[in-house]
């Protein structure tokens, strides 16, 4: 592939055949800040998804949002385990805490609906094979929500890598950190280990975790792990994370994460032949520039930015309505959870870990 | 320290006080790719040293370059350690393949000479060790080329952390990847352990290693390392290296080097207030493109580009007629060995080791 013709039509979604009629009716499970701020609006934007339903702790909390996007369902989780009103959806979005997200995933498979969940899937593997184990049973559709899989830079990378654009991949640098206390309380559950499942690494880590093991369609074998946490309210999870991941075929990542640090992003591919850098990846809105150097040719895409939360959830109202398997899947989820046990393992042990 | 001001006059000489009298005379040692095309001509064009001797295993080859630069002494190594000709030069600058940086750094010493040497010092910490006490019982001043230090770039980045305008630098990401064999064939002295003490870190990786280090004038205490190598001609040193660098005060600096990929270099430095991002640091012409963000302030620097290496030159110079002692000394380049031979054994043991 030429250059230009990976930057021309840049933000095609390669993944849709043609339209399809249908819509997905989903319950919003959870609605924090994401939920609020951009997976409701991405939903109303888009093509094949439509949300009926909000699933909260504090339904009246969530009547405004409600009244704003035309929901007319809201009920309490227990009623949401009941089956109140299961009729008005088709499908869950989870986006509860991590350590609620497989009661609430298996639920939801139990009563055959199909189930987009974020990520992490769940704060251990056991408990992530679970959810893996329910969605197979039920034969539904099981999609981490790995919004940077649909997003057209990234989606770009991995085409311009996989026609040896920039030769083979040797090296990769990614980071993603984020002021969390500019954002939230010292009470968020992002900082209980019991809810969150870790710090940084679950939270912003798995960003470049899982979108260098998407670009490279590569899988890590091994990760070595630094944690560093300067006190309250980060004593029970880390604050600051540096790990190194080594790929299939010898290709390293070098990655970063920090909830308690100036917001920025990076992802930077190193290879043979040229280099791709991505500006700011992984902060929600991808500026939709990027570098790209082959050989002695250097260029630039500096596009529109595209709502990639609208573009994941119309890929995952696509997969359901076409039966299609979606790409980010169960195992998916699964070796994400490895490779964070495993960068723990090594955090505590200043060993290299094998992912198995 | 406000943005504006250290973007000011970006590069001034913050160590020169005021210009000196006098010129420093060096016997250039070791007159390969980067001493014609790089340090040659820097030398000419600084203030403060004079090219008055090269020291070749073949003057026939050498002829054309001294007569380019008016150099009357062209002799090779037995001469030189013989002292033929000793009294047209000062100090020495030597350039040789890094196993054999003590023989003539330390007869030079022996002799009363000041010493610049390239980086590494030398190929262990033991053969370091002996450079930097030959040059202490002779009272001369001993310098490790690292023209990054010089480099206006990098002194406006650490007098910008140094003034908090990032807050406390949490994570760095640093890398320098070069096409080796574009450059020299798979004879060249780089490839050879004995002469080389090592691959990718040394040649390269030694760049985000001591530039790191001299930006957050913080030292490791700690490193883990995987190297990679596809086979010949990389078969005894490595091709391709990732390390990750724990610093006191818990920051954590990401960074890799690589003998065969294409020429790139980047250096991130990521704060908890602000980050800096360097264009293309380690290449040898810095674009002198750096961006710094301070909490919603972004700032770019743009100027036009300075010879980092005239810059050391003169810097070398400086010191030694003003009997100043250089920043980066002898103990700058022992630290520099024990984290290189830290890293070898990490890749070794897959175990973080400690750098005492």
């Amino acid at each position: 592939m030429a250059l230009e013709d990976a930057f021309a039509n840049f933000t095609r979604r390669d993944w849709e055949d043609e339209p399809v009629e249908g819509t997905v009716r989903l319950a919003v499970i959870g609605v924090g800040g994401f939920a609020r701020q951009r997976a409701l609006p991405a939903i109303a934007d888009g093509r094949y998804c439509e949300s009926t339903t909000l699933v909260t702790s504090s339904p009246e909390r969530a009547a405004d949002v409600a009244e704003e996007y035309g929901i007319s369902h809201v009920i309490d989780y227990d009623a949401f385990l009941d089956g109140d009103g299961a009729d008005a959806y088709d499908a869950v979005y989870v986006a509860t805490p991590n350590a609620l997200h497989g009661r609430y995933a298996i639920a939801a498979a139990e009563r055959g609906n199909h189930v987009i969940c974020e990520k992490p899937l769940e704060t251990t593997l056991e408990r992530t094979q679970e959810i893996v184990d329910a969605c197979a049973d039920a034969g539904v559709t099981l999609m981490p929500a790995y919004r940077l899989q649909t997003e057209p830079t990234v989606r770009r990378a991995r085409d311009l890598i996989r026609d040896g654009v920039i030769g083979d991949v040797v090296q990769v640098h990614g980071g993603f950190s984020h002021p969390l206390l500019e954002s939230a309380g010292p009470d968020t559950w992002r900082l209980d280990p019991e809810l969150a499942g870790g710090g940084a690494l679950v939270d912003l880590g798995i960003y470049p975790l899982n979108t260098t093991r998407f670009i490279l369609d590569a899988e890590p074998t091994g990760v070595y792990a630094t944690t560093h946490s300067s006190g309250e309210p980060f004593d029970a999870v880390e604050e600051h994370i540096a790990f190194q991941l080594e790929f299939e075929r010898g290709a390293t990542a070098s990655c970063t994460a920090s909830l308690d640090a100036h917001a920025s992003s990076q992802l930077d591919l190193i290879g043979t032949e040229g280099k791709i850098h991505i500006e700011s990846p992984f902060g929600g809105v991808v500026p939709q520039e990027m570098v790209v150097e082959s050989g002695d040719v250097r260029m630039e895409y500096t596009g529109p930015p595209v709502d990639e939360v609208c573009e994941e959830f119309d890929y995952f109202g696509y997969c359901v309505l076409t039966d299609t398997d979606p790409e980010p899947d169960g195992e998916d989820g699964l070796t994400d959870l490895r490779a964070i046990e495993a960068a723990y393992e090594s955090a505590e042990t200043g060993r290299r870990v094998g992912v198995a």
